[in-house]
C-alpha cells in the first residue's frame, strides 16, 4: 500500500499513472475542495497544454477528456498600440489550453506540516485544530514552487538548491463577456508586446478573458491612484479600456499587488527510496516558454517508464530518475530564462532577424536536419537538454556556414581548405553531413569526402 | 540600544565595529563558551588571514595581535610522489593563519528559534529547556553557511538563493610533533597534489599539523577498512604515513565521513532596516581561493563605511549595503568556484601555463596596467567584481595582442589596420592605451594616435 501526498494538476495526473500500475494512492491537498470552492481570482497564470503534456494525459487515457474542456488556441494575436489586431499562426500542429482536471481519491484540508525520510511518516493539520499522522511506502511531493515536502530536502548536506526571481512581476485582469460573448475573438492568443512590459489575454469557458499584465515591480509601484491606471492604459494599451471597463480597472489594478514569478531548480529529486519531488516542486520556471505544465506532465511519463524499466523497485528508481529528469528539467528551466532575457535584448537586432530567417529556410531545405529549437520543445518529445545542446550545435554550424560563405565571397571564389573542422567529432549525429555540405560548397575538392 | 545576535569571527569582529560607533551590542553563540570547551577535531577548515582580513582587524585595533597568535607562512611547500619537497614563495607580501579571535561581549548556550523581521523579537532557547526573547534595533546575522536568520529570508518573496555542493568532499587528519617540534617545516603550507584528489598541512599553535585530504566522495567511500587507508597513503602519500603514524591514520580516517564543502549565493542581504546577514551567512564560499574569511571580514569594513556615510540610518544602509556588496561577494565565490573547476582542466594545458609566463613577464614590464587576478584578490582591496573584470579586460587584450602579434609575423611584417578595436572603449580606463601600443607594434600608421 502507497500513500501518495500531493496537489492538484501534476499531482492528479501522477495519481492515475500510479493507480494504473497497481498501486494504492492517496492525496492530499491543504486547501478545502476546490471543485466546492469560490475562484480564486488574480493568482494563477492560465496553463498552455502542448504536445508533451498532451502525450502524458493520452498514457492514462484523459487526452480527450481534457482537451474538449479546454479552448483550443491556434494562433496568437497581436495587438498594436493604434488598435491594429494582426494574427500570427503557432505553426502545423494545435495547441489548447486546459485549466481543470479530473482526479481519482482525493484529501482535501490536509496541510503537511512535517515527514520523516526514516519512516516516511507524514504529519498534517486540519483546519479544525487536529492533527493526522500517514506512513507512506513512497511520499511525491508535487506541491509547488513552495513546496513543504521539499523543505526536508533542504535540510539535508549535498542537495544543490537556486530559486531566481525576475525583476519582472504579473499581475491578472478580467475582461468580462459582451452581451453573453466573448469580448475579443477567443481561438487566439492576445499579446500586447510594449518591449519592457507586455499584455495577454487567455479566453475561459464563461466568456471571459484573463489578461495577464507583466511588468517590472518598480513599473507596478509608480502607480498609486486609479487615474494613473487609466493614464497608464491609455498610454499603451488603449483598445483594452472598454473592454475591461474603466471602473473594473481601477480597482482590479489594487486588489493584489505585483507577483513574484521565480524560477527553481534543485538537484537531487529523491531522498533514498522514501521520497521524491515532480513538477513544481521540483522545477519551477519562468511562464516565457509555456513549458511549466508540460515538463511537470512529462516527469510522470518518464517516472512510469523507469518504474516500468526498473520493475517498481523504488531503491533503484527513485536514483535512476534522478539521473535522467535533472538535466532536462534544468534545461527546460535555463530555456525559459533565456526567453525572458535574451528574446528581450535581441528581438531587434539585425543579425537575431537575420539568423531565424536563416533557420527558418533551412528548416525548409532540410525538415530532419536543422529543426527550430521553439519546435522541438513544444511539437515533439525530444529531450529538452537535448534539443538544447542540439540548438546550439546547429547554431554553430550555421554561423559556420555563413562565415565560410562570406569568406569565399570575400576571397572572390578562390579554394578554402578546411583542415580540422573544429569540434564536429563531438556534436550531434544526424546532421554530420551538413559541415561536409558547407565545406563542399565552397571547396570542390572535399566532395571526394561525401 | 541594539542587540546582534552572532557567531565567532566575523561575528565578533563585527561586535567590534559597532561597539566602536557607540552601538549597544549582544552577541548570541548557540554553542557552550568555546574558550572553555573541547578542541573539536575535524569539522574546521584552517583559516587564512590575508590583506583583507587585516585591513579589518587593523580598524578595530587587533591586527597585530591577532597575527601574533598566528603563524606566519610565507611559502607552499609541494610534496611529490617521491617524497621529494620543494618550497614555492607566495610572492612579495606575507600571508598569516590565525585561528582564535578575542571578543567582547557574548552569550552562549543561545540557540535562535526564531525571529520576526516584524519586531525584531528573537526566541532563543537555552540547554537548561528554558526559553528566552530579545527584541533588537538591528539583528545582524553572521551565523554560517547554514545560517538560521537566513531561513526567515527564505520565508519571503524576491529572495534570490542558491546553494551548491561540489562532488569533492575533505577530511581532516592530525599529525602529531616529534620530539616535541612540528613534525614538517612550520611556515609553510604543505601541498601534496594528485590531480583529482590532493592533501594539505597547516600548523597549528601546539606543534600538530592538520591535514586536510580533499578527495571526490566516491572515492572516499571505496575505502572501507584500515589497511584500505595504509594501502590508499602508501599509494598517493607515502611520506606522510610515519608522520601522522599507521595506527592513527587507520582510525582517524572512520571518525568522520568525507565533509561536503557548499557555494552559498543570496541577494539581498538585508529584510527592511530590521536585519542583515554578513560573513558566510551571505556567502559561503568553497575553500580554494582562501579568501572565505577575508571576504566576511571585509564585509564589515564595507558594513562600516556605510554606516558612516549615511549616519547610521538603518533604513537607508541596508538596501546600500546589498546593492554594494553583493556583486562582489558572488564574485568571490564565482572565483572559488572557477579555481575549483577550471584549474584543475587547465593546469596541465599547455596554453594556460604559455598565458601564465605572458601574465608575469606584462605584470613586470607595467606593472600598474596589467596585474595577475590572484595578486589583486589577495593583496588589494579591489573589489571583487572590479578585479573579475579587470581580470576579463586583460585576457582580452592580451589573447588579442598575442593574435595580432601572430597575425603580423604571418603576414610578414604587413601592415594591418584595426579600424574598429571591438569593445575596447566600454573597458576599464588605466589600461586603455595597452591597445593601441599592441596595434602599434604592427601598424606604425597608429602611432600618430598615441
Amino acid at each position: 500500500m502507497s500513500f501518495l501526498p500531493f496537489a492538484i494538476e501534476v499531482g492528479a495526473l501522477n495519481a492515475c499513472f500510479f493507480a494504473e500500475r497497481g498501486f494504492n494512492v492517496e492525496l492530499f491537498e491543504s486547501r478545502e475542495d476546490i471543485r466546492r470552492a469560490e475562484v480564486v481570482k488574480g493568482r494563477s497564470i492560465n496553463l498552455a497544454l502542448s504536445h508533451r503534456g498532451r502525450q502524458a494525459l493520452k498514457q492514462v487515457g484523459m487526452e480527450d477528456k481534457i482537451v474538449s474542456q479546454g479552448i483550443p488556441m491556434n494562433s496568437r494575436m497581436i495587438h498594436s498600440l493604434n488598435g491594429k489586431q494582426s494574427p500570427i499562426p503557432y505553426g502545423k500542429k494545435g495547441q489548447v489550453k486546459a485549466e481543470t482536471y479530473p482526479n481519482t481519491k482525493l484529501n482535501f484540508d490536509h496541510k503537511l506540516l512535517d515527514w520523516r525520510a526514516e519512516t516516511g511518516r507524514m504529519t498534517f493539520a486540519r483546519s479544525d485544530g487536529s492533527k493526522e499522522q500517514i506512513n507512506a511506502d513512497l511520499i511525491v511531493g508535487c506541491d509547488g514552487a513552495f513546496s513543504a515536502i521539499r523543505k526536508q530536502f533542504l535540510r539535508r548536506s549535498r542537495f544543490d538548491y537556486s530559486q531566481t526571481y525576475i525583476p519582472h512581476g504579473y499581475m491578472e485582469l478580467t475582461m468580462p463577456p459582451i452581451d453573453g460573448e466573448f469580448a475579443m475573438k477567443p481561438n487566439y492568443l492576445h499579446i500586447w508586446p510594449r518591449n519592457t512590459f507586455m499584455m495577454i489575454a487567455l479566453p475561459n469557458l464563461d466568456k471571459t478573458f484573463t489578461c495577464t499584465l507583466f511588468m517590472p515591480f518598480d513599473e507596478f509601484e509608480k502607480i498609486t491612484t486609479g487615474d494613473e491606471v487609466i493614464d497608464f492604459f491609455q498610454k499603451y494599451f488603449p483598445d483594452a479600456i472598454p473592454l475591461i471597463g474603466v471602473d473594473a480597472l481601477k480597482t482590479d489594478y489594487f486588489r493584489l499587488p505585483g507577483q513574484a514569478m521565480v524560477s527553481i531548480k534543485c538537484s537531487p529529486y529523491h531522498i533514498e527510496d522514501k521520497c521524491v519531488l515532480m513538477g513544481d516542486a521540483a522545477h519551477a520556471v519562468v511562464p516565457f516558454y509555456g513549458q511549466g505544465m508540460n515538463a511537470g506532465f512529462e516527469d510522470c511519463i518518464v517516472f512510469g517508464e523507469i518504474l516500468d524499466q526498473l520493475n517498481n523497485d523504488f531503491s533503484a528508481v527513485l536514483p535512476e530518475y534522478s539521473r535522467v529528469r535533472v538535466p532536462d528539467d534544468h534545461a527546460i528551466a535555463d530555456l525559459a530564462m533565456y526567453n525572458y532575457i535574451e528574446m528581450r535584448a535581441h528581438v531587434n537586432s539585425k543579425w537575431f532577424i537575420f539568423r531565424k530567417h536563416v533557420d527558418n529556410f533551412l528548416h525548409f531545405l532540410m525538415p530532419s536536419t536543422i529543426v527550430p529549437l521553439y519546435t522541438m520543445v513544444t511539437f515533439t518529445r525530444t529531450r529538452y537538454h537535448e534539443a538544447v545542446d542540439r540548438w546550439h550545435w546547429q547554431d554553430k554550424v550555421i554561423n559556420r556556414g555563413l562565415l565560410l560563405s562570406a569568406t569565399a565571397a570575400l576571397l572572390g571564389g578562390s579554394y578554402l581548405l578546411i583542415k580540422n573542422p573544429p569540434d564536429i567529432s563531438k556534436l550531434i549525429r544526424p546532421a554530420e553531413k551538413m559541415w561536409d555540405g558547407l565545406v563542399a560548397l565552397c571547396n570542390p575538392r572535399a566532395l571526394a569526402r561525401i
